[in-house]
């Protein structure tokens, strides 16, 4: 189905009269492979070492994508038909926002409603740790730009008395987090919906660690919001981090400029039941308001997300429970996750159709970075679990 | 004479015996002229519009220096010889920090003794406003890296658990000035020399006002140091100024990463009697004390240059003003310039000689940007002040 952009690519299967319809979300689209000497062997070229699959979108999101086209084919190559409904729905622009996605739904909600959707684009706790996901964190972009005077001026000339643009953003994006490593900005947390200690107990046994978080991140001390742990900073909490700023000379040497403007790129990660634009509305006020007078400030509002949260008394959450013990031997555990798939809340909230989140990648495989694998034992246990969901389905 | 940059273009007449000896500076590379769409005519092709010489290098410095050569030449084609001994030496180099000027002069300071030096890298007060610079601010660059965590993290995955190096960035440069505008940096303004209340009145009474130092940077509102004139805060105090930060993500549109490294171009002017390498020392300690334990923090010297001071009394002084007086038909003043000339204080302090600033530009030349221009009244009117000038220091 074309768009302006990639193509949606579109399958069913509707013959299994009163049965119900399971969607399946998947994407084609992968992320840039550079930096490419970093590849142990070309990343458009599947190899398979110790049991891996390597390439570029191994996991992310052609081989998981893969592993239901492939349950599908084995029921219709064995029994000859599905017990299910089945409408598969996958994308070639994920990786950049999914706009066309949205646009492609716009005007064809009824045609794509389904009782369940399933989608596989993250990875499970460990080896033979299935899991769940049973949120993701929403998300705002912004970039802040700083204009003061009308042009760069030399620093030896005006060094001292003009409010320098770039040092203005620093003083502003430095009163965005308290001295604790809080965010700072008023009314940010009045949505902040708490979890309870029963669930923080489940997350402390279940999820990674501290040291493990730090281990992943290449870290050696954690920060931010006290009284959470790592894990729970960034699942259940929210945050803000500066991605990128440009001001000034960046070239090798010293250029004795004070710039005209600067810019930051910011990125929230919010949680249930904060709102993408009532952020916007408060990250704006109070940008206002630690603005100095030597200077202006715009704020381009770059992106947009909600929250997701599982709806875990679904039907089709429980096939799925079924499905991963089945398919991997193991019963699944519930799992958050700190980053945004946009698409999830977009089917499960816009479209009202629960949601499913289950990977079958491992933490390690390497997802946007050089040398993305897919363990061929998870891709075959992968496509059981996809088998078994199917069955699970239409026994309820 | 080859340096392995730019040559050194010397040449000398030394046949005044028992006169004193003029060294004559000057320097003929130039800044880049982009952006090229802004100029009126060719940056390299000379155009004469409206009593005025534009070019790149019209005022900075080739038009100045040729000032000189013309003075010497005028001299030299009517009474046959000069006054007094005259060394010239125009370098290649100063807009790059002059570098292989200090190594040619390494080895030869014998060689370029003299009893004075003039130098008219510089501007007047204004139309028919002659100045001699009174004092040149000293400068420090260094590039302030930050380092956290060893590899790039997803912002939704790690957003909130790691301290970020970019944000940890700005909020270690949000320290160096306190809530008023005044550096923050213990120590840093200890050996700041006080400027006498009857000095202050001069400066008030011959520098430009607030309003035309604002109009002049395109600025709406001053701002720094309290108690002082904007003047004052770019001459007789010392500033530090953020030239450039680099970190994370600038492209168009967002990237959800935290970078593992950001790093800031600084640059510090600073007055008598502050010492670079003090001030250098101060900076990194403070540092050091505000940096915290979740990243570690490189500093990097890139340039250092202490500050200028005219000796005033000297007789090199003495004959420029009357020089000015008869060249221009004006007394001229003493003013204070915020930048930073590393020659002068190589000559005066390192060399022994004293140096005069005194310069024939106007402060609208664009020196450095597009559309540079010399009036050529004032080329016309400098050639006649170097000419007095060298009689001025055969009567002395």
């Amino acid at each position: 189905m074309r768009t302006v952009g990639h193509p949606v690519v579109t399958a069913d299967w509707l013959n299994a009269r009163g049965r119900s319809t399971l969607l399946i979300y998947g994407h084609y689209d992968v992320q840039p492979p550079d930096p490419l000497d970093q590849w142990k062997s070309p990343p458009f070229e599947p190899a398979i070492r110790d049991g891996y699959l390597y390439g570029r979108g191994a996991a992310d999101d052609k081989g998981q994508m893969f592993v239901h086209v492939k349950a599908i084919e084995s029921y219709l190559r064995t029994s000859g038909s599905l017990p299910v409904n089945v409408k598969c729905l996958f994308e070639g622009e994920e990786e950049i926002g999914s706009h066309n996605l949205y646009r492609f739904l716009a005007g064809r909600r009824e045609a794509w409603k389904a009782d369940a959707a399933v989608l596989s684009d993250m990875w499970m706790l460990g080896p033979d740790r299935p899991a769940i996901a049973e949120s993701l964190r929403g998300a705002l972009s912004a970039e802040l730009e700083v204009r003061g005077q009308d042009r760069d001026l030399h620093s030896g000339n005006f060094g001292g008395a003009i409010h320098n643009p770039l040092q203005t953003l620093c003083e502003i994006i430095a009163k965005l987090h308290d001295s604790r490593g809080a965010i700072a900005i008023p009314g940010f947390f009045d949505r902040v919906r708490d979890v309870t200690p029963e669930e923080r107990a489940y997350m402390a046994r279940v999820g990674p660690g501290d040291a493990l978080m730090l281990e992943d991140a290449g870290a050696l001390l954690g920060w931010g919001e006290p009284g959470f742990s790592l894990y729970e900073r960034t699942t259940i909490r929210p945050a803000l981090s500066v991605n990128g700023i440009v001001g000034g000379y960046q070239g090798p040497g010293a250029k004795a400029v004070i710039p005209a403007r600067a810019a930051a790129k910011l990125n929230f990660r919010l949680v249930p039941d904060q709102d993408p634009d009532e952020i916007d509305a408060l990250f704006r006020r109070f940008v206002e308001q630690i603005t100095p007078r030597t200077v202006r400030v715009l704020v381009r509002t770059l992106f947009r997300a909600r929250p997701f949260v599982l709806h875990r008394e679904h039907y089709a959450v429980r096939a799925a429970r079924a499905a991963l013990r089945k398919g991997i031997g193991v019963p699944p555990e519930f799992m958050r996750i700190g980053g945004t798939i946009p698409v999830a809340h977009l089917l499960q909230e816009e479209l009202g159709i629960p949601t499913v989140l289950m990977g079958f990648a491992l933490p390690g495989d390497r997802l946007h970075a050089p040398n993305e694998r897919f363990l061929l034992s998870n891709f075959f246990r992968g496509i059981e679990t996809s088998i078994h969901l199917l069955a699970e389905l239409a026994r309820l």
